[in-house]
């Protein structure tokens, strides 16, 4: 069968460099038409992409992100790696359009009508039933760690609140992004909405399940990929410190039972070493290929009474963004919906 | 009136280093004697001292730290800045034998009879009915900073827990201390005992004040000094937001009332811009000479019902060590008890 | 007697902000007007400039680097700190309407009417019979740490060839300058136009006194300040290994023989040990206030039957730009001729 | 046909760890026996061993490196990382003994009796009448990049001089190495020994071929993997830069004309794009699997009357050591002589 043809808008930053490599190599989809800001439109995608890209895409001519002219190329659907607000219109005008739109952007995230989605946890709410134009969203790259590191163990129990301090990666500010000036032998200690996004969006992809209140502080570190994040987490009834530990080992993929390419063998990976997770170490444990970047590494699990306090890793341009938009895409394919 | 002569044991290392440096313009203390491990014993002091110390006191030779040794040298007090275990024994011998003992070692600062010192907040323990002989210790590095930052708050108020995550700098491992191939484009998730002294010193240096469970996770990051931590404090009562702002503005130097060489114009400095405090900003926020990086700096404090967020930085070699020890005697020599 | 008035354009970035900070001290001038491009002009200087000002400064308003505006100003000389080709205009005028401009901008170094001074080598060129209006240009940061790091050896020698890597710290680029996703756990083997820079600037600086040929290779380094440079120097001639060590020690302050604010104890340091210049522990080196920062350290000589191979370190921000324009300036001010 | 059994002495270091992880994968070798000092002998070897190893070989018991036991044991071949002089006797008397010894270590290769290879410039010094136990030593990491990166050129040419600054990678110097203290935000302008290693290997390599003088200046800065070198060669004639750049570009595998598994393929890869190579990009150039971090690769290639610049990088763990190891025991191994 045909692979499915991608239109990627937002193609030129680190994110949309990464999706166009990951698709190079991808079962079900293939690269068609990039799009950018009207400063690269018109030359070679190889030429102005950061990061590079699969060698054969480079010669393709990077076009506007107008919705109307990405309407009328030949697209079966849209990767969007959109760095900006712009994001919010142009994915709405393709939805509106009839194209199924799997996003990175967080503009329209938190809409009614966008599913917001960490497939481990919510990926049912991909169904057939969904109309024909629609965009499915993944979360921030710090939700998306923050909710499967502490996925295995909220299911069923009541959650009184979650505290969060992420060290983040300098690529999470795409490119240029943070000046080195500010990043060597430093911490900035704010991101600028970040806090806001993991505490919303983590509520949104728990839908009713989780009431705690949450309390996010993220700075910014001088490692290149790979956000850490350290976890609090408080519950109102007391628990075995084993039952916990051995939740997480056997949590697998969550709730998706089958196979899908970007999913990784196991997506929390439990370590008993005190001195892990690492960004040096852990961004790419997952498995290989695609599935490379895409657990979620978690260690240092202390139990107490009625709290568990944990560190995770997050692979913020794989599982964090790149390869959390194709594995919502895999689901819909898979499952018929695309 | 003369200078009392100190005798610095640990002399060799980054705290020991910085304690000469910072003796060497004191107006209470000159620099008598040094000691340090068998294996520096007989060189100069310049020859063997990590990072240098004051010209004059380069001829120095270094002693063994050998507590009988060091009684029968002519000292007035001692600085200790042992790093290991040994500290411990030695601290004690010279304590019975009379000596007044400042020290930034962990070894003895849990133990009954010695006085764990945040001068803002228990320099009062500092009394003229201690025995002639004696203990006092300041706190861990990460502790001072938490204890001075929390500190305007939580006075009079109840605190149900409190939870910090520290993004610690190298220096504070000392020398040679973390390779650069750990530290390097990396995050590494812990810090060997540092979690236990942060909850036991802390509920120690609050004494009765502070009944809230702590839970601490300390890190490294790839910064040369100051340690950033992220805190959250929950209390059992509601408050106003700009109260708690109030408090921290107005803290000074809590409860000392006059001043000393080493005690920084305001204890406690607050940040309202987002992006700070900073390690490379405000790593010497303070004052001038024997100030400068004895101010913990706070910033991103975020109110709600009746939860406090901040961010806080302290100088892990000066407020964090050094100064702190100094701090300690300034105080003892002042109220007229050495 | 009245300071002088210094018109400060190129006011904002990262060389614009030392030279307020160092003017602010300044014994012969003090800041009156700042200027910097549209985009700042109207705001308060404290509110633009990056890494800030000293506080009476903060107030100033912004206004457009337009250089009839800066002529009616209140202003008795101009210090130009502007990043980019505009600066090359913009002094011309200046000087044109009668004013004396000290720059560090690159525009117009090269020019047959500019006068491109490193003091100690060269300083005796400003002299009185200059006409009123002129432009006294500082060397590129690079440029100005080769020379003087070499003068003390090259003097009365004829040089055959001098080949110099340069490993460079991020704020020679300026603010936001190096991204920080290139500069971490990375080295960028090319400045744009350093390289020619380095061996055109020398070659004027030395004027006939330097045939050799040049060449330069230069990188950029995670270090935020402070140049470091490996330099081969081949003679024509022979030479005592002794006598070039000597020469060295000997030079303090090249040509110049009184003293002024800026001028360093000694204008190059040298260093016995191994492992010295660092850019970490020698940036600073020079003295105190207004010296410091301002001396080029120089280690690792070694002398073969014609070559000198040495390590030299220049504080790019201080001796490599802010320093050298207010020494230049100095020198000026001393000699009567401004 | 069976593997060759492996003997690994100096196991538990970064190059003994990379050396057990390549091993793992290849097709003429296994890893039969792991070596160390008495520290780590008796203990499990993955739990022992920097950087880990291939799973399968975790639970090898490390044994002491001790010539008469390696003796006995079943070896068909020796690897040697050693990091200290103790290489050289222990070597020495495993081929004394009759073992085939391919060795990373620097103690025995400047010795008349050992074969000091780089394979693209002088593998066919590896022939089969040599005698059953001898030493084939890689050169130092520098060294071997240095090599390769001149060889295209120099052959056929007289080289008056080379002069090279390294700027190396901290994984150079092992595990613990370099302290983070002194390794981040900082150059050090010095690398023990590493400047004689770089002058003497470099001309036994190329014997006969290269009479020219060479300067060294060798430095350590931030980075974890891949040494850049800045190099200038003169020579004694003049020619067309065209030229130049054509030997670069038809290199090839130099003198090797058949496949190994750990060549790469293409010894030399060469960039026209000014700020290439890196080492973040470029350290794993070569091809996949034991071919990826074999190339040396070269940019800024510049070329004057009678000289030429470049930049080059090697991986120093792969191509500088570990990799180059193997190489050379494939040469011996196809061409029958182990």
């Amino acid at each position: 069968m045909d692979k499915l043809r991608v239109g990627l808008i937002g193609s030129t930053g680190v994110v949309g460099s990464l999706i166009s490599k990951m698709i190079s190599a991808h079962p079900y989809f293939d690269l068609a038409n990039v799009y950018a800001s009207d400063r690269s439109a018109g030359q070679k995608y190889g030429d102005v992409v950061y990061g590079g890209t699969y060698e054969p895409y480079k010669d393709l001519i990077v076009r506007e992100s107008d919705p109307d002219q990405i309407s009328r190329d030949h697209n079966d659907i849209i990767f969007s790696a959109v760095s900006d607000d712009k994001a919010g219109l142009i994915e709405r005008r393709l939805a509106e359009a009839g194209f199924p739109v799997f996003t990175n952007a967080s503009a329209n995230r938190l809409e009614d009508d966008v599913l917001l989605i960490v497939p481990e946890i919510n990926g049912d709410l991909i169904s057939r039933n969904m109309k024909k134009g629609f965009i499915i969203a993944n979360g921030n790259c710090s939700t998306i760690g923050l909710s499967l590191g502490i996925d295995p163990v909220i299911r069923g129990r009541s959650v009184r609140e979650i505290v969060v301090t992420t060290m983040q990666a300098v690529s999470g500010a795409g490119y240029p992004g943070v000046p080195s000036l500010d990043a060597i032998n430093n911490v900035i200690p704010y991101i600028q909405k970040e806090e806001t996004k993991i505490e919303m969006e983590t509520r949104k992809i728990f839908a009713g399940k989780l009431n705690a209140e949450i309390f996010a502080t993220t700075t910014r570190v001088p490692v290149k990929i790979g956000h850490l994040e350290a976890v609090h987490i408080e519950f109102e009834q007391k628990f075995d410190p084993d039952e916990i530990v051995e939740e997480f080992r056997t949590y697998g993929n969550g709730i998706l039972k089958t196979e899908f390419p970007s999913l990784p063998e196991k997506s929390v990976i439990v370590f008993n070493e005190n001195n892990r997770p690492q960004p040096e170490l852990d961004s790419m444990n997952g498995g290989t290929g695609l599935k490379a970047g895409m657990a979620v590494s978690v260690g240092r699990i202390r139990v107490r009474e009625n709290s568990v306090d944990l560190v995770l890793l997050v692979n913020n341009l794989i599982r964090g963004a790149a390869g959390s938009t194709l594995l919502n895409a895999e689901i819909a394919y898979k499952g018929g919906i695309i």
